[in-house]
C-alpha cells in the first residue's frame, strides 16, 4: 500500500517481539485442559500475587470509571520512601518497557547509536530500531555482558547503552564493582540504562545497590518492574530512577495516563507486603536448586543463572531445541524458545513451584527421549 | 544538565498535558471530605462501570501475576464481531492516546507536518511536538473544525490530519457527509485520524458511521475508547481501526504488552453489556438538557455540545473563569479550565448525574456572585 511507503524503512522492517505463549492460546491450539497446562515461559511469579495487592486492586475497581492519577502521587511517594530517592527522580511506566522506550525516544534517532550485549533482552534492539537509530550488539562473554568491550564499542554517535543485570534470557550477572567502574569510565554524554527487572531475586551479596550511584552519575537510569517478584505482570507497572532533569524529560513525553489505576493500587500495596517478596525470593532459590539438580541428573547443560529462570542447552542439531519445545507443548508445558536471540540450541525455563519444576523435568526427560 | 542538551529542543520544550484534578488531590489540598467532592472534569461516565465489566475484571485479577495476552486475541475478536471489521484492521492501545501516538510516530518526524483544528484535543499538538514534526493549527469555525480550511492547509510535507468528532473540549460535530467529502478530496498520501472517543453519545441520526469508509480510504484511521461511555477510564483501553497495512505498522512499534489484562477483560465484558451503554447515552441526554436549561436560567452562555460535557463562557475579564474554577473547587466541585486551549473565558463541565449537575449549577450561581 502506497501510504505505508511513507513510513520509514526501519519501522517497516521491524520484527515484533514474540511473547511467551499464553496458556489460553495453547489450550485453544491443542485442545488441552487448562488445568493441565503449566507456563514457565515468561518469568512470572509462580506464587501469584500478594493477597494484599489483590485486595487493593479489587478496591481500586470501585473507581473503575475514573482516570488514573496521572502524576502517580501515592505510588511515587511510597517508592520514594522505600528506595530513598526523591519523587522527582522517579518516572512510572506501563511496565518497565514503557520507561525504556521513553529514554530511547529522547536520546536516540537516525544517526545516533545504542549499544547492548549479544543475547541481551530482545526489547532493546526493537526500541532502537523503532526510532531509526543504529543498534550495536557487542559479543557476549560466557553469555554475559563484556563491559570492557561495550566501553570500547562506544563512538561519538553513541547516546545510550543498555545493560540488563541480571540479564534476560541468560541469567548472567555483572558484578557491582565492574558496573561502577564502567560508569566511571564511560562518557557522561552517554545514557546508561541499567535494567534491574530481576534485582529482587539476587542474594544480598550479589546486589549492585546501584541506586546509591545516582547522585554521582547523572547519566545513569535504573529501571525496575513490578512484573516479576511482585507478581503484577498483568497490570503493567514499572519505573525508572534517574537524575531529576532526565526524569523530567521522560515525564514530558510519556502518555499522561500511562499507568492504569489498578496497577498503581496493586503496586502500592505490593510494596508494603515485604513478606511476599521475601517468599518469592526463597521459593525461587529452592526451585532453582531443584531445577539445576534435576538438569544435572538428566545430563542437560544450562547457563548458571542469577534470576528466576534458567536457559538450558539441547544437544545435537540446532533443530532439536525447537523439537523439544514443541514436544513439551504437547505435554502441556510452555517454555521459551530462544532462536530470536540467535540461541538456537537453548530453551529458557522459568523457575516454578516445586510441582511445576518436577513436571517440567519429567516432561523434558520424555521429550529428550522422543527426539533421540 | 549537559546530557539533557543532547535531547532534541522540541522534546525539552514540551509542556506536558494537564489532566483534570483528581478528587484525591483536591481532598489533600483543601482538606475536604471526599464524599462532598464531585468531579466533572474528565468526561468520565457518572454511572460508573458496567457491573458485568467489574465482575470480569475481578475475575481477571485471579491471574494478576501473568502477562497480558499481547495479541489481545479475545478482545480483538469481540470487537471484530461487534464492529464488523476484520481483526487485522484493529490495533489495541493503552487508551486511545496510545494508538494516536503510534500513528504519529510512524508518519511524523522533523520536516513533516500535521494538521489539527484550533481548540482540538490537546494531546494532538503534544504528540506532534514529541516527534519533532511541525503542528499546523487551523482556525476554528464556531469552535469547530473548518474542514475546508484544513484541506487548504495541507502541504507537500503534511503526513497526518487529526479530526476529533465530536471535538473535545468544545463538543462540536462535523457532519458525516462533510467528513466523507473531506476524505474524498484529501491526498491519499495523508493519514486522516478520526478520533471518535465520544461517538457513543451521539444520537443515531448524528453518527457518521465512518467505519463503512475504511474499505474506500486506506488512509483513514478511526480511534475509539472504552474510557467514556463504557466507563473504563481507569484501566486504559482504546483501539484504532485502519487498513490492514497501517494496522500492521502500528502493531510493529507498539509495546508488546501495551494493554493490561484487567482492561482487556473489562472491555470484553463491557462490549456485551449493551444496556449499560444505552443507559449512559440516555443519562447523558437528560443530564445535558438539565445542564443547558440551568445554564440558560443563570444567563450563562455555552457552546452547544454533542458530547458528554459542555464548555461554558464566563463573562467579564478573562481572569474570571479561573476565579470561578477556584471558587468551585472550594465548594467541592472540580471542572476543567481551558486556558491551555487558549480559551481563557471557558470552563469545561462534564455532564454528571442529576444531583451532580444540580450541585454544579447551584455552586456556579454562588461562584458567579462571588466574582461579581
Amino acid at each position: 500500500m502506497k501510504l505505508c511507503e511513507l513510513a520509514p524503512e526501519y519501522i517497516r522492517a521491524i520484527q515484533p517481539y514474540r511473547p511467551g505463549k499464553p496458556i489460553s492460546e495453547l489450550v485453544r491450539e491443542l485442545s488441552l485442559n487448562k488445568d493441565e497446562v503449566i507456563k514457565l515461559a515468561s518469568n512470572e511469579n509462580p506464587l501469584g500475587t500478594s493477597p494484599m495487592a489483590k485486595e487493593a486492586m479489587i478496591r481500586a475497581l470501585s473507581e473503575a470509571s475514573r482516570y488514573p492519577d496521572g502524576s502517580g502521587f501515592e505510588l511515587k511517594g511510597a517508592l520514594s520512601e522505600y528506595l530513598g530517592v526523591p519523587t522527582e527522580q522517579i518516572v512510572l511506566g506501563n511496565g518497565s518497557n514503557d520507561v525504556l522506550e521513553l529514554a530511547a525516544r529522547i536520546f536516540l534517532r537516525p544517526g545516533a547509536s545504542a549499544i547492548y550485549s549479544q543475547y541481551a533482552f530482545a526489547i532493546y534492539p526493537l526500541l532502537v530500531q523503532a526510532v531509526g537509530a543504529t543498534g550495536i550488539s557487542v559479543t557476549a562473554r560466557n553469555f554475559g555482558h563484556d563491559l570492557a568491550a561495550m566501553l570500547d564499542a562506544t563512538t561519538a554517535d553513541t547516546r545510550v547503552v543498555f545493560i540488563a543485570n541480571p540479564n534476560n534470557p541468560t541469567g548472567t550477572l555483572c558484578e557491582g564493582r565492574d558496573l561502577l567502574r564502567f560508569m566511571e569510565r564511560i562518557s557522561p554524554d552517554i545514557l546508561v540504562i541499567l535494567d534491574e527487572a530481576y534485582d529482587e531475586y539476587l542474594p544480598e551479596a550479589n546486589k549492585a545497590h546501584s541506586i546509591a550511584w545516582l547522585k554521582d552519575f547523572p547519566n545513569l537510569v535504573i529501571t525496575r518492574t513490578f512484573s516479576k517478584a511482585y507478581g503484577l505482570a498483568s497490570v503493567r507497572v514499572g519505573f525508572a530512577l534517574a537524575h531529576p532533569d532526565i526524569a523530567n524529560l521522560m515525564n514530558r513525553i510519556r502518555q499522561p495516563f500511562n499507568v492504569n489505576s489498578i496497577g498503581q493500587a496493586g503496586a502500592l500495596a505490593a510494596l508494603q507486603d515485604v513478606e511476599f517478596v521475601k517468599q518469592a525470593y526463597t521459593t525461587n532459590r529452592s526451585g532453582m536448586l531443584q531445577m539445576t539438580n534435576g538438569l544435572r541428573q538428566l545430563g542437560v547443560e544450562f547457563i548458571p543463572s542469577y534470576a528466576n529462570f534458567v536457559s538450558i542447552y539441547i544437544n545435537g542439531e540446532s533443530v532439536n531445541a525447537l523439537k523439544v519445545y514443541k514436544d513439551l507443548l504437547h505435554q502441556g508445558v510452555i517454555v521459551r524458545p530462544l532462536s530470536n536471540y540467535g540461541m538456537n540450541h537453548h530453551l529458557r525455563v522459568t523457575i516454578g513451584l516445586e510441582a511445576e519444576n518436577y513436571k517440567f523435568l519429567v516432561s523434558l526427560e520424555q521429550s529428550l527421549k522422543e527426539i533421540a
